[in-house]
């Protein structure tokens, strides 16, 4: 997992977004609107393409949506009878080749040009990309993408649906692709369903057949005036082009979706796999509540992503929800260096208590708990504030394993759950009592057929990478 | 009023900050967190003086504390053995020379170099401005800074405590403003208290005395390691050398602080002449639901500000709180000018509604209405998302009257409330049922001595501008 | 005097501009090709004042006229009845408050608002800015700009021009000035003519008034489509406003124009006082091959400004002109701090020998030597390239005093010729021989009636500093 | 060609340079040195490689050299240890995918990670990239180079060396490259040295082999220090590595190097195949002379590029040299859209006369002439500066074809002289008489076996592109 340094959570590596019009639409606008929309899901990159049938432009940089996207560049992809297009937002990884992997990733082909953004992670892709190398493949990106489009590249005999079904049967992990061609726009999803991808369609207008829109989740449908049609299905590729909407199942297996995307990840207006985030984390508050009742004056939510679970609590344990804990909508920006004593003011610039939890028996509601790092901060501002006891419940289990799945893999050994004990946890991070809801409870809480749990449990659904699969050729420009 | 177009709230102008350490401190760090706190009062303008004595340095610009401060020109602030420092957030008026404009001001005077930032309004400012344009004075922008440092410089045979009480009783209206010389800190706030000012201090070290702090809010004092000593008092002029906070009484008056403060501008985390603003808003929520009660399934709060309020009616009511409307933490942010379609997509790019209204009567809590437009398009979009009724509840009176005292004055014709009755305004957004906190509910759930209510009832505290003050000499550059 | 590091020459500060019209033009357009002619006079700030009547726009910042003045940018001073405007080139001082001190200084008075712009130095503003400090003036700024405005404001009963002269008489030093108020258009010089002015003026169209032009320089004037008029004289007033051009003779004395100008400052396409650049420094070329004859191969300037003498030397010597030395033209950018070995290939990053130079004896003419760190490595350059002799060769004495008058004061001991012989300068740039013009043959070269030659020989004409001006009220901020 | 419309000239497209040290040396610094003095090549586009034999790091940008290369983004290119680097600037054509094409080019192959710069053009390349991609092939850029890369990859058992060579003779064209692993620089020139292409050495330290150098001109070799040692030769393939300095004669063929370098293309400065082009630009102007002699008073450059013709054109003819039109030095980076009027003013933004053409009669010195818009501009301004007679003399003959070695293909109907006898010219720019040096003056001028002078006869040595390569499958993005 990559942990942002301010949030101390895990955090989603991309969203995507694609739309396919049969009638000319402003897409430039549109996807920068799905992409807006889906911001939550990668801060540090964005990207888009769009085609008409003939041209086919590409913009891309580091940045927010409304940073890389200023009119000047919005314009630079509008075309006038635009038809296709698909969008990508990023959170990047450290290094000095950023700029050079952002997404979509254009290439021309015997396919003609195609344009792709994915969210998630290739479990073997280094093995495919060293068994390329090995026959003339180039590599410029570190970016799993190139990996896919080479092997679609590959199936010279075959046309662009069977070359990327092809290429789904190579790839293993949990992945959400969108790409397009100059006259079609496809999406998929790996065989477990790990990552998340939705079918949106807007109303047609005079009798013709409405735009369709495929997304990381609902949330962005509703940014561009679609409704949620249904989730692609694990291990679906659809596409859709002038003779409308078309499927194809080429591997499904047991869905197991990521966990986190419920506890998390997803916006609380979006709904996934049929399962509604809000609804499913204020059920994770009653089942905490359940599981680890508390004696207590107030229910403090971290805001925002604790907001839902604290109600859930409030809710089932009949004590008052209060808004315990400000959060100043400026953070989370970057900021410079601060001196030893400035490090010790910054979570306070960040998350400020409020007069609420004065003389009061906290319950206080947060998502997961990675390093512990900020956890700790947050408790001791809430004493420092006058609470009198803090009592810290988790909608999520502990994370012990590392992901592979989309979120890139972190040291074991930063996971504070997978080196503590809950005790140890608990008097790091200052709390009167620790609980993290069971693995059972967040089932029965969000509920649906199968959940990937692996950064609880250590059982990968969709495989884990070679150990030695780091090899020369591979190795990061 | 300014309205941000985005929020369609009244705008709070600026917030102030200040510091003097007798022992030498990070100054340019600390403030820059002091204004980081205070950037919810102002977005579009940052800026800061340090000095150690001798050297005296300045840096601002139009942007966020972040952005105008970046590593680079926070260090080009930074001294050794800095002795005082204020800082300044500004949200900018329209217009070409926004740049030219930013504050704190500085100059070198009679009595040294000075820097001055102010929030508020002087509604003598273009009389007294035009009276010293005939004796000679230059003014180099439309800062009223700069009446008050002419007016200071002016009083040459007296001291600059002496000069600075002499200016506060020549200008009117509502202000609270820092000022820095080389080697003192000065506050003053208006004879009414109309805007607000309050003083903190450091804990000190080794038997030193801690470094004093004036700011807006008390957030900002905590933001710096201080805690909260008192409220600079309405009328009072205070400084701190060498020789520790001195004080001065100039012209007390009957306190009447700005409402809104407490409704809406202030963070949830601060207090103000003594009230705690989240404490506040809970009242009026319970206020609300004491004066417009109604049969409803969930209290929603309009994110964020609607917050507390919601709890309040909440509890007061026993309808649960739910969190209805998402808000985009990206959204805020300027972007470009949307196509006709777009612009009815624009709202959703900020506010959209959970499941959690879904087949319910909601109770909508807001702060304020002043166009109705965004309040328009928040109801639609509830309903849109299944609500069944809608019942907005609003946790300030009707604004029917301009603000003089520094929320600059906007069109009496653009408040909705002053060209049409309530059940127009209600029609207008399309809500079930709509309701105004009363101003005796107002001034109960506050509590305290006084409050200026002048944009609900027209009566100013501290006086009007005259109507026929904007003369050719003052006239805009 | 402000040693340009890169080019080791005395620097010219400034470049002012302005137009009235009695019929609307582009005016912010033709004052940017006004500028953008006089770039050669100042490159880190530009800016300029636009008003059409009634609106009064400004703009100015750090940067080249280009970088300044993009298309945005431009647009914002645009009018499209615009009458009169002012625009300014300067070479800063280094300083941290360098945005702060960009002219024109524009600010409200007495008078309506007026923007001023100045080229050169008052020798006194330090004593007058004192003494209006006590008065109760305010400086905003280090430019003496506001020292001249608040000067003029102080006439409360005087009108803009009977002010602006009793200003004049107030202030000593080398300066030339343009004014503007909303409705005219001023421009004034020093009562010896030590800074340059000139007025021009277009072909009216339709039997109307052509528009009138005030520039430091003809070409300014040129690249306006305007001719040459006449040159403002020393110590004369003039303004340009609805009834046409007028004239003072303020405070007229001795012309002695700063010979400067003809030997390096002005561009050879221009003509001062009376007097061809390129062909007065052809003269002084012809005057050095007379005053210091050689027996060599090649004569080769210093590019580009050596190049009028050079054609001179070789003309009057007969010795073949070559063009032994490229100048990159892309050099003069600010670039980043070297290694050690990487600062001594840095002359070569700028000047690179030709082939001309190969086993040839170098006559090499260049206009000044002020420290002689860029002469001795050009003289090293040559000899590397095979010259087998270099003949240094300057088109004006040696400089051993500081200039007082629109060229900042440096240290003395910073001028080679102040602290060595020329022998000693010989040596130190390893030249064979080493000659300076005479100030007679520079005289004769330039010709007209008289020229400061203060930096030569410490004759100042209009007066210097007091020793001891710098008082604590004046201090730099 | 490229034209670019400030000059109206033929336009270089790129410069390369390369860098190998057996020692540790910075060669991030020393590369941006070579770079800078190779600017006069491109200006829209500048990057360059380093590696140590590990790390291998890139960057690069559209803008200047000292643009894209600020201190920080230097930084993160430097290496303690580096042995290998390129650079690459670059003359981009116009386009909105102009940023994903800078050069160098990097990849990962199966012969380890390469970076690839190329000045020139391979003229079947498009015919090679849609054999390649019906093979499986990725092109994510319409860079040339990529085509090279992937021709090297694909001699999967190959070593690099021979797949380079084997790559160089599928490929036709003129061009000159450098490329680099982690451990070797390579160089290689076409077959008829259209492309220039130089070696140097600087001296070692302590009995050390001093570092290698390839550059497209010598100029770079003196700015970092180096000797030039020779001219990669025609159809040459050079390597450095640990051991040395190795050379392959691929495919030479009967040398043809392209004559617009002497003439105009490579800085005076340089030497080129053994020719220096100072020299070689004055019997171009001594040529001119005998060729096309005519009475007049003096000789007047086009600056800069005329210089050296109009020296030999005084020489030969007699006639006094003078500096007859000024260039503003600030001119050629962009500025905004003018009006109609200004059109007509912009040419006096860049060149300006002096008064050394007052009265007389003048022969003006240009090295080609292209479209004759400027041209015909310079006569007029000749003329209105009171020259009472324009003799134009061009150092090249009439440009009637289009080049395919390297700079850009153009329509050949924009070239003046295909599609005008001389005489029309003459009078479209307005000129007394007008001639262009013969093509055996030209050859003689130049000296040396041979020149590619396609784009004066259409005599192409290097092959033309076929008509219909334009395919599908090579379309630009």
């Amino acid at each position: 997992m990559i942990f942002d340094p301010e949030t101390d959570k895990p955090q989603e590596e991309c969203g995507v977004f694609g739309m396919y019009t049969p009638t000319p639409l402003d897409l430039a606008w549109l996807t920068y609107l799905g992409m807006f929309a889906l911001q939550h899901r990668g801060q540090e990159a964005a990207g888009m393409c769009v085609s008409d049938g003939e041209r086919f432009h590409v913009e891309k940089d580091l940045g927010l949506v409304t940073q890389v996207f200023d009119e000047r560049r919005l314009d630079s992809v509008r075309l006038a009878n635009a038809r296709v297009s698909i969008g990508h937002v990023r959170y990047s990884t450290t290094g000095s080749n950023l700029r050079f992997n952002a997404q979509p990733l254009t290439t021309r082909t015997n396919k003609g040009i195609l344009g792709l953004a994915h969210n998630g992670n290739f479990v073997n892709a280094r093995e495919v990309r060293g068994e390329m190398l090995l026959e003339g493949a180039l590599f410029q990106t570190t970016n799993d993408s190139e990996v896919m489009l080479n092997l679609i590249a590959r199936e010279a005999d075959l046309d662009l649906i069977e070359a990327t079904a092809a290429a789904m049967k190579r790839l293993k992990g949990g992945f959400a692709c969108v790409m397009m061609s100059r006259t079609a726009l496809l999406g998929f999803r790996d065989p477990n369903g790990v990552r998340p991808l939705v079918i949106g369609q807007r109303d047609g207008v005079d009798g013709e057949v409405g735009a369709y829109v495929l997304a990381s989740e609902p949330c962005a449908l509703y940014a561009v005036g679609a409704r949620l049609v249904r989730d692609v299905l694990p291990g679906e590729l659809v596409w859709i082009d002038r003779s409308g909407l078309h499927s194809l199942m080429v591997q499904p297996k047991v869905p197991t979706p990521c966990a986190f995307e419920w506890i998390y990840f997803a916006r609380s207006d979006s709904q996934l796999d049929g399962i509604d985030t809000h609804e499913s984390r204020i059920r994770m508050g009653e089942q905490l509540a359940r599981e680890f009742p508390v004696d207590a004056d107030i229910v403090v939510p971290v805001p925002d992503s604790g907001m839902g679970a604290a109600i859930g609590y409030a809710r089932e344990s009949g004590i008052p929800f209060d808004y315990g804990l400000y959060k100043n909508p400026y953070a989370g920006r970057t900021f410079i260096a601060p001196t030893q004593e400035a490090r010790e003011l910054k979570v306070k610039m960040k998350l400020s208590p409020t007069s609420a939890v004065r003389g009061k028996r906290v319950v206080l509601i947060d998502d997961s708990i990675v390093r512990g790092t900020t956890s700790r901060q947050i408790v001791n501002l809430l004493r420092e504030a006058g609470a009198t006891e803090v009592h810290f419940r988790v909608s999520s289990p502990a994370i012990k394993h590392p992901c592979f799945y989309g979120i890139d893999t972190a040291a074991r050994k930063e996971l504070v759950a997978s080196t503590h004990t809950q005790e140890e946890i608990r008097e790091l991070i200052g709390a009167d009592t620790l609980s993290f809801i069971s693995e059972r409870g967040l089932r029965e809480a969000v509920g649906g057929p199968g959940l990937c749990l692996a950064c609880f449990n250590g059982e990968y659904p969709a495989g884990t990478p070679l150990l030695n699969d780091v090899d020369k050729l591979a190795l990061e420009v």
